[in-house]
């Protein structure tokens, strides 16, 4: 049952703020940069946001909604609330993503007021579909980020879960559709990587 | 020495975001709302961000800058990597709070380029003065995420450190200046809080 607070409009977002603490104990599979512990999802969302606003200017087309780029961002993984987080290179856990987490989205964001709703899920959505320019712009930065943690980190996750170079490529091939600059940043710290023995290069160079 | 990557803008926003990481384990006086740990900074600052976009129809004037708004939440903290939390209620702490914060923006804004450091400085300043409209709300919404935590928490920080309801009232008055609603759930909680006895009452009434 949800607490009453003024209204219940106001009920119902309260009970969301409260519910979503939860995302602070998802953990991801990526250390935060001193190695003392897993990053959380609620960190991640943070920081992304905070790149998404620091690298904007790289974009190639300009003129993008950042508004909506930052808002996508700070709700995009609440779905693991209920759903986990799914390691990006886990073909398993990804057969059944979806699901999991569209029924979260409706759990989570159903707490909301019915337009809120609406409009919350839109956005989810439009991350998830990747379609738009601005969901685009954001996956890039949310799949940066982790590439930029794993090489402060020593390769941390990478090294544990035997990931190759083409695996992390291919996972930020969005990167090369939005902007040159941040492409050629992901090329640049994957061979960087590499040559620090802290990415696995793939069994035969150029396959 | 900065790592280069590409140009000299990337390589100085790159090293930003490897240094910000520490916000992580920047511990604020809260308990996250399953009690196992405090809650760090980023966290807030996620949470908090997330929180002005879904109250921002509360504001009693309409057209508030939600961009500036959510821009201004996710990097107001930014400063406690140097200067570290300081309690809402520590007046000591209070005296060199702004000397030791700005030393930190300097140093941290000053990785950036130089347009960029002036853009991000004129929001950390603008956040800080709270004499927009928009720093205004962004404040209200800092300052009533905390009171939100602490009731979920049963009182944890709260009676941890003897506050009294005159005390975080004083704390929220930024509040009554932005929302005819918010404040009248101030009020409410702090109220409720009291009834159930997780947060102490001044100790003459209406004094």
């Amino acid at each position: 049952m949800t607490e009453q607070w003024g209204n219940e409009r106001l009920s119902g977002q309260i009970t969301f703020i409260a519910e979503i603490d939860k995302l602070k104990n998802v953990l991801r599979k990526t250390f935060i940069l001193d190695r003392s512990r897993f990053e959380n999802t609620a960190e991640h969302s943070w920081q992304a946001s905070v790149m998404a606003m620091l690298l904007y200017e790289h974009a190639n087309e300009p003129g993008l909604d950042l508004n909506r780029i930052i808002r996508m961002l700070l709700l995009h993984d609440l779905v693991e609330i209920d759903a986990g987080d799914t390691f990006a290179y886990d073909t398993q856990g990804y057969e059944d993503k979806a699901e999991r987490e569209l029924a979260a989205a409706n759990r989570l964001f159903g707490m909301l007021p019915e337009d809120q709703k609406d409009e919350w899920m839109r956005l989810w959505r439009e991350f998830e579909d990747g379609e738009t320019r601005e969901a685009k712009y954001a996956a890039a930065i949310d799949r940066l980020h982790p590439v930029i943690n794993n090489y402060y980190t020593g390769g941390y996750s990478w090294l544990k879960n035997g990931i190759v170079r083409s695996q992390v490529l291919k996972r930020l091939a969005v990167v090369e559709t939005v902007s040159d600059t941040l492409w050629q940043f992901a090329k640049d710290i994957l061979q960087r990587s590499v040559e620090q023995g802290i990415l696995l290069d793939d069994p035969i160079k150029g396959e």
